[in-house]
């Protein structure tokens, strides 16, 4: 009853920002994201009736109160899925900086969502590992596929899971990623999310919109449009950083190098670099580009005043039983 | 038939962004702006038949092309209302950088409207200045009146006029002003703006919120609520930019600084400083505060690493003749 899987992280093209219905992580629109191979969680859950509680340890550290509360809930819609109530051990090693915008929820709960239903013997589909994984972090039923991936965001929570558009082989897209700040974001963005969806005036505009350009997305993926799919996914970011700074309290996730590296990135392109700019719920800048401008883009990124490190990533794979 | 006018810039709580009748400027929504004391043009109009043609002088530089047509063009209309064809010598000092967010045509047009319809000998009401000076440049029609100001929208231009809410001597708010860059933006407000009513989603909808808080903003001054004005000051200054961000293409008229002193501001108010930020088509920052907190504000400020200049705003008065 102990199982290992790997699950890599995801970029937003289209960005998941706000719940229809936060019990069952139904969000207000579909999102659409790269599921990217340098970014990753290994998960080992094992469970046991030798065990008298939880124990969750991530990075080496255990966690307790909210955070440790959040592995216990998905631990228990899946020992309910499994018919258990065997108490679980789960070691998690994250290779990346947790909180500042780099998606580790979403591939420690595509890894903890395989590892667990694995240990306890289920054979899930993929959509089902999805619908699963999505309650526990919604962008992580993203990460339960490589390539480019769909998370339909449906009615009912049967219907809200991932699909993907093409495996990695379809295309090789990177991106470059610019980590200017490495601490945990101030307001996460379960809290953030929920503020903007109660007091943003703009955020069914958003929803409404996403609904127009998601299908544009899709078939520029399908085509291999790059300038179509970074002018969609600049746009996107643009219009979540839109709600999220009016939403009361304001939710600026930027940092000072943030407008430094858009900036830039922006002007780039008038040089000829195919490189597009896109910033999840945290400081860091994305850079989406293709692989004959991915040294020349490490390199700008590096010299830019603040950034601290970069991380180039290609697209990643399904997550997977190790 | 000579005569010399000083007008203020302002500092709109509410902006003024996107014309619904771009050859009358007449504006989507109405605006709230507070006259600054320290931030001003001095204008002299001469109108004389032995003038070939017009030539406007600003800050000892002939202007020539688009920005002198755009001053001929006010000309045009004031030789209109004064029938007059006399071509006429404008010579105008502003005492502040242009065209880095510190609204210097709005008391560009201002003094303008009043030396030139001055020089011709029209006697005219401030109602009457505010329309004829609104067609140079919209926000001037607010620079005509001292103290707190409110232009309002209307929907012919006998109906879009400025009116003072509150005199100078009503409460003294003070604007201080953190420069971070003296250059002229890229993208004038004027090309901004239309760029934006035509391609931004969340227009619109601004446009309406605008409606619900502008009432209570002028109560919040009337009632001397600096918290109210405060915040509804803020939320609209990032209403404004969320639409500029969302406009195709992207307006990014923040620099790094920015985002440095708006998180700066924000956190001082934690410590008690009554303190908030807004921030026009441009990367420079007001802090609006009141008088005791002036000298701490300027202080830190003037120690935030990109703030070149730091100046500080009492209330202004009226355009006059001097």
């Amino acid at each position: 009853m102990k199982s290992k899987a790997l699950a890599h992280s995801n970029i937003a093209l289209i960005k998941y920002w706000g719940k229809k219905d936060p019990k069952l992580f139904l969000p207000w629109n579909s999102s659409v994201s790269m599921t990217l191979d340098r970014l990753y969680t290994v998960t080992e859950v094992e469970f046991s009736p030798e065990f008298k509680e939880d124990t969750i340890i991530v990075n080496g550290e255990k966690l307790e109160g909210e955070k440790k509360e959040k592995v216990v809930r998905h631990l228990n819609l899946i020992r309910h899925i499994g018919k258990t109530d065997l108490k679980a051990r789960v070691v998690s090693e994250n290779n990346f900086p947790f909180g500042a915008g780099l998606a580790s929820s979403a591939s420690a709960f595509a890894a903890l969502t395989l590892a667990a239903t694995s240990a306890l013997g289920l054979e899930l589909s993929k959509k089902e590992l999805s619908i699963i994984s999505r309650q526990g972090s919604g962008s992580s039923c993203r990460s339960i596929y490589g390539g480019f991936v769909e998370w339909k965001a449906g009615n009912i929570s049967e219907e809200s899971y991932a699909e993907q558009i093409a495996p990695k082989e379809h295309w090789d897209v990177r991106d470059v990623i610019a980590i200017v700040q490495k601490e945990e974001k101030k307001v996460s963005s379960r809290a953030g999310m929920a503020q903007t969806v109660e007091t943003c005036p703009f955020f069914m505009k958003r929803v409404e919109e996403v609904g127009k350009y998601l299908p544009k997305l899709i078939k520029a993926i399908l085509d291999k449009d790059f300038k179509t799919l970074g002018e969609i996914t600049e746009f996107d970011c643009l219009s979540m950083h839109a709600t999220m700074l009016t939403t009361k309290p304001m939710l600026l996730y930027w940092s000072p190098e943030t407008v430094r590296i858009i900036k830039e990135v922006v002007s780039w392109r008038e040089e000829g670099i195919e490189a597009y700019f896109t910033v999840d719920a945290g400081p860091n800048v994305h850079v989406i580009t293709l692989p004959e401008y991915v040294k020349e883009v490490e390199k700008r990124l590096s010299e830019i005043q603040g950034v601290k490190e970069v991380i180039s990533c290609g697209i990643g794979d399904d997550t997977k039983v190790i």
